[in-house]
């Protein structure tokens, strides 16, 4: 019996904002496997802010993803049937699946991106998310370019998504007074209330960056020590004048641009009246610091000492839109597509 | 015998560009000494970039200029009168005596403030260039920060001045690729034929940021691996376009937007897509470096394998229009202020 993928391709690149008709849905027959290869059915599907960045051919870190092509994620999944030694029916797997409900991996070409997974104490979905690469994201942005004392103001945008959430947390953990950046009193009551921040600002309270810059002297009224920066745009201008003398930004994410619109940086003479240091850093070129930060992530997670949320969209079908919603901060915490 | 001291003051702070009538002259009989005091007659007086700052009350790195006292500023000179043991009359010293022709110096309170010079080998005036603070931040964003290794092209800007100038030879001992910047054929010339720096760029030549980057292509095929920044503007944001990934960019001055005009950054999104560092810095915050740093540049000024140029300004007089053209990139070199 011939098993039948349904996958998500990029029909088009956007131009401005990404729109449900850069998306086309494509199905095709599973292949036979090869020796070597196994067959992963996915379970979860991760989105991620980056994808946007990739779906353009501007000039970045990744090389974009292409045209007519699956669009690229990370999935977690179990192996439906195998033909390599290393993996056996019923595993559960973390890999690069993409946007499609099956993937046949070749396992020497995979690499560290087909890992197995031991689900008997953290929950599959954790696996995108908390002790995954959003995860390790907050763990590196913040202990390797932040570099929080115990004492500092940490603020954090997107506070409670996926790596917000976690950098938030990890710094009271040690510490800090924690200032978060969500938008809607929803998010904000769950980011202090759940997430255990000191306090939160909802930016859609904010008509203007005069109120924004208000509402962040009163969450900051010692300045700001370090800044884990999701967003850019006008919250980041505000930021940057709330920072103390040698204050540390890592740059995650700068979603406020990702449409197109270009973000200026109204003033970047104070990184040097401020002495500033300002890093932006992609996790995946610290390899390095993985298993580290796993094993502390995947500790805290199974203790239940790392708190997240998750939002769950409903089959492959709801993939583009549930995109297109996180671009615009839809999602409530971690973003992911169930696929079984 | 009374001796008479003039000296110029802050007499207004600017609204917009610094002007002459920011600054007065005013004379007074120098007072006796006190037990632990010296007079110190200024040979020369160090104009620098940063003093623009210090006239504004700007929230910066350091508490505003006052108003109606002596502009801030060092100085080297000899001990003409001395109640303090370990200075005697003739003593050739560095001092923050500021514009002024003489100065009281409490030795205790000046702590490293007034320090004696071996002047037997190295020039005096350059020990507020080469071998002096303009030298140390030299030293200090190029190793410390902008860290290039062998093969790396160095970008810096301001690259006949005091800082620029060594930043560039000190590169180019460590076998990098030096691009300088700066205003005129003349600067220019001076930069690769006597400085040694593979390429400069006039910017005057330059009209728009296109022709600008254009140029700067040609200059640096192989894109910029690190910047130390000295201008800012549409400069930094030509060379933020060029920088390579993991670049690390130098904030040492800013001087396109120190006369009031924001000058903001067009693409910060570049330092997450490139994985960019840029980090702000004050040398006087780092003094545990001069010792290192002034050994060396002492040793290699001493030898004559360090290049600069000094533009000297005749009497204290001078010092307000010298001062200005400093700020327009009229000085060519160090710019100094002759008061003996």
């Amino acid at each position: 019996m011939t098993t039948t993928n349904r996958r998500i391709v990029l029909a088009s690149r956007p131009t401005g904002a990404a729109r449900e008709d850069n998306f086309r849905l494509e199905t095709a027959p599973v292949p036979d496997l090869a020796e070597g290869q196994v067959l992963v059915r996915h379970h979860y599907l991760s989105l991620d802010p980056y994808m946007r960045g990739r779906m353009s051919d501007a000039k970045s870190y990744a090389p974009p993803q292409p045209l007519n092509e699956v669009m690229l994620g990370a999935t977690v999944g179990e192996i439906v049937a195998s033909k390599d030694p290393a993996f056996a029916v019923g595993d559960k797997v973390l890999g690069a699946g993409g946007w499609q409900e099956y993937a046949v991996v070749d396992v020497a070409a995979a690499g560290p991106w087909l890992r197995k997974l031991d689900a008997s104490k953290i929950p599959l979905t954790a696996f995108l998310g908390a002790v995954g690469m959003p995860g390790v994201t907050a763990w590196y942005g913040l202990n390797e370019i932040c570099a929080p004392k115990s004492g500092d103001t940490v603020a954090v945008t997107a506070a409670s998504g996926a790596v917000g959430g976690i950098v938030g947390q990890l710094a009271k953990a040690k510490g800090c007074r924690v200032v978060g950046v969500a938008g809607g009193k929803e998010k904000c009551d769950f980011v202090t209330r759940e997430l255990g921040f000191d306090v939160c600002i909802d930016y859609k309270s904010a008509p203007d960056a005069k109120t924004f810059g208000a509402l962040l002297r009163e969450a900051a009224p010692k300045g700001v020590d370090a800044y884990f920066e999701n967003v850019g745009g006008m919250i980041l201008d505000q930021m940057l004048m709330r920072m103390n003398a040698h204050g540390r930004i890592a740059l995650c994410g700068m979603i406020a641009g990702y449409d197109g619109a270009p973000a200026p940086l109204t003033y970047p003479a104070l990184i040097l009246t401020q002495r500033l240091k300002v890093q932006g850093f992609i996790v995946s070129e610290h390899m390095s610091a993985w298993p580290k930060a796993l094993g502390e992530l995947g500790a805290l997670v199974a203790a239940g000492a790392l708190k997240y949320r998750e939002t769950i969209a409903d089959g492959l079908l709801s993939a583009p839109r549930a995109f297109l919603g996180l671009l615009k901060g839809e999602n409530f915490g971690k973003q992911l597509v169930k696929l079984v």
